[in-house]
């Protein structure tokens, strides 16, 4: 079983991090893949996710989102917190086990 | 048990949302709330949720997050998805069995 790939969301279009969610399970492999983002990109987190889900990659299965704080130090030296999210996406069963395509170059 | 009370999340001030959800735990005895958002409001929500449960409200057990897609008319009359989110927040076994405080001018 491969380690599940990290991407940190931003403030890029949704389209960018579904593309790199894409790469993560299709060319290296992976069977999960968590989002993270904080702040504002909890809503692209969200897109990102549900675009995934509904257009892109079949047979995940429900995903699992954990909330949490941290604290940052702002611009002028005072703390702040700030909100972070991370949805966990994962193969279902049947999916993970199956073997990758190989692609007819490589044969 | 009472029903869960939906919070529905906006683009108030965090603490407004954070009232509304005091006021559910401890004056109506909900046993546990719902917070609903959907687009930038998402992050606002998973802010809400994480301000009650570091500085407001204890005992409250991890909460159990959703998301999904809802299709919404532009004003184009074109369709487009937007995401929602629905954090439950509830209130663990030990605290939710113990009776609600009576006010002292109730009794």
């Amino acid at each position: 079983m491969t380690e599940d790939s990290i991407i940190y969301i931003g403030s890029k279009p949704v389209m960018t991090y579904v593309m790199a969610v894409l790469t993560a399970f299709n060319q290296k492999g992976a069977d999960g893949v968590v989002l993270k983002a904080r702040g504002q990109a909890i809503s692209t987190a969200v897109d990102v996710a549900e675009v995934c889900r509904n257009r892109f990659i079949s047979g995940l299965s429900k995903p699992e989102i954990e909330i949490g704080t941290e604290e940052l130090e702002g611009q002028d030296g005072g703390k702040r917190n700030v909100s972070t999210i991370a949805i966990s996406m994962r193969k279902e069963e049947g999916e993970a086990k199956k073997p990758a395509k190989k692609k007819k170059d490589e044969e």
